[in-house]
């Protein structure tokens, strides 16, 4: 007999994500999992539980919804305070993302808002939305710095980060993006002497991923290389937000040096692509962002055809994704991009997982991986992304528990 | 002094929805209002609130989040069995929703799924339904039978749209929409004739409106006039489901039949929107169902010239807008076609509202409208479109009272 001290019954379908040759999703019906000290110890069909497994602790009756794993979020920016609203209503009236960060307004107004806030009003602010995302499925999420640019606020929210991971149970792996644009008002040479001689070295504790956008109106290519170069020299894993707002060397900069994402990619050519999927590097992509700036639609089919793992990330962040909503931006992906619910649900999980160096733990469940998974309200796992912009998730489970708002 | 049974205080901006010189949303700063047996009976500054009012009963604190009245919805479709989530996963990878109409697929489908349920199951269904629409704020919808198509089968649907308004507090108002389709099987001249013999003189009592879908693969223009012209003249209010695939006489039909709505209008011409406005016909446009089926813009900017009002639906159903999110259409109205905040705020209230004769009952907050009202966490009413597929309605009070979910 195994023992457990947490029970999933009754799962109408349990994906585990493992894809198997006769399904993608490697589902198991009517399904059930134990899981002891937070990581699953058992996952099988639901009439085989009793026989095989002992509890000592909760049992959650699914009811006959599905389960799938606990959504992996692989590009989010969560600390932030202020609005944009105004520019959200600017863009629909026909105004250009790339025409808002000029002067105080797009990025450069949410990093003074962000600086201007304590850090207390800052963790609030980033554990509603960490809780936010848990209601809506997620229960790991990539997070990102990059609204403080300089030592002193940078730092701040990698402490936001670290007290957010502490007060909700969300799964956050921190990235410092002190590269994300060169803050208003600062030489730029000093900038990016200050980001690579004093940041990178004094956060290599602090953050797994170190992460740059390469891209006017952030960084040159060359300025993108040097300072991943020496991220990379320090021990950190590589991320780049790359041709987003138009074609640039971003892909091959990922590619270049075994980055593990490569993010928006709405402009690479079928030659970077073919790169990054020899690199190892996984297509994070960003539907929500995307719609919202009306962005094109990025070659999903010289993806496919490289062999490409596509991620799918809600990119939340105040200029162009004010959702915490991976469902959602399955949705988008699906309807605006023609993925497929296969597609987006692998991306929402293992792909995601991958990037995040989090194989086998995080986005998918077996023995030893995270007991973190969800109960949802619809009829298969690829119906998920049917549901639009309406919360399906029944509960979330974080580490063999059930998730309660606070 | 006014007695009142129920109070909100401390909402940051509390936008009446009625229409000020000054501002369009009519916004009270640091609102309050108090009600008593349902209806709104006092609304004002917060810090005269004490001073003007008799509380007894219960006090909700806004916080400081906003208020605005309970949202409108002018097209659902909420009585159904079964899923059509292949038929979604379908479209996504290029089939066109029309392609999807013929033999037992598509709306017969769901035709066959309501007829095979019982109306114990069809009213846990939509009283799911019901409660997903309140958790994201609408207090009202409009609710289109449609699935059963025949005589017994519409009354249970009607019959089910009584008990779910009983059993939940969301107000329904229903529309008898037997000429949805021509249902399989069944000669279409036989069809017509129960419809407009038997089933239009049968329902008067249950349904206040009349609608119908004048196109193909539905009904000729000939076919609509008649059945809109036979419900006219026994008293229903006229609804017209109109140029949503094609051109067609749909909004002519509205027009000449002073419909209150006419739905969708995709293809609708110059003409015909003048020809909407001058009849005082609102027109019910339904963007996430728009989004599903990837159709065109409607002509927006026509209907601004010709000051044709514009509400915004969600047009929950099961084939192209698996939605009770009216925040999320608000989105998609915004994103897709450009409307602004305020357009579409007016449009999912006021003009939603007048669509269904509620004017000054719902969809706006002044003494004697309905005590139906949503806290929103955002930093104005014009930031809840920015906020895409998450729900942040914090609270929904319908008839002066906090609504819980069972």
């Amino acid at each position: 007999m195994i023992r457990a001290d947490f029970a999933l019954r009754h799962a109408s379908q349990l994906a585990t994500m493992l894809p198997r040759e006769d399904d993608p999703l490697g589902r198991i019906n009517d399904g059930a999992l134990a899981a002891r000290e937070g990581r699953v110890v058992w996952i099988g069909d639901d009439r085989d539980l009793e026989a095989q497994v002992t509890l000592d602790g909760d049992l959650l009756d699914a009811a006959g919804a599905c389960v799938i794993p606990g959504l992996v979020d692989a590009h989010t920016h969560p600390v932030f305070a202020g609005s944009r609203a105004d520019e959200f209503a600017e863009r629909v009236s026909g105004v250009a993302y790339h025409a808002q960060q000029s002067g105080e307004r797009g990025i450069a107004r949410t990093v003074r808002a962000t600086r201007d806030s304590d850090v207390v009003t800052l963790t609030e602010l980033a554990a509603a939305r960490a809780n936010r995302f848990i209601a809506n499925g997620t229960t790991t999420i990539e997070a990102k710095t990059g609204y403080g640019l300089d030592l002193e606020h940078e730092a701040r929210s990698l402490e936001v980060l670290r007290q957010v991971a502490e007060q909700t149970r969300l799964r956050v792996i921190p990235t410092f993006l002190g590269a994300h644009v060169v803050p208003a008002g600062v030489d730029r040479r000093a900038y990016l002497r200050s980001l690579m001689d004093e940041m990178l070295p004094a956060f290599k504790p602090w953050a797994v991923f170190c992460d740059a956008w390469c891209e006017a109106p952030a960084f040159t290519a060359a300025e993108t290389r040097a300072v991943l170069g020496r991220a990379k020299s320090l021990g950190y894993e590589i991320r780049v937000h790359a041709a987003q707002l138009a074609p640039g060397e971003g892909p091959d900069i990922a590619a270049e040096l075994g980055a593990r994402s490569a993010d928006h990619l709405e402009f690479a050519t079928p030659a970077q692509i073919k790169a990054l999927a020899k690199a190892g590097t996984v297509a994070v992509l960003c539907p929500s962002a995307n719609f919202t700036t009306r962005g094109p639609r990025p070659p999903i089919e010289a993806m496919r055809e490289a062999k490409l793992p596509i991620a799918i990330a809600s990119d939340l962040n105040p200029g162009t994704s004010n959702s915490e909503s991976l469902p959602l931006a399955m949705s988008l992906a699906c309807v605006q991009w023609g993925m497929t619910p296969v597609e987006v649900l692998a991306g929402a999980t293992m792909h995601a997982a991958h990037s995040l160096k989090l194989d086998g733990l995080a986005g998918c469940l077996r023995p030893g991986s995270f007991a973190d998974c969800i109960v949802v309200d619809a009829e298969s796992p690829e119906a998920i992304p049917y549901y639009v912009g309406v919360n399906r998730v029944l509960q979330t489970v974080v580490g063999g528990a059930v998730w309660q708002p606070l």
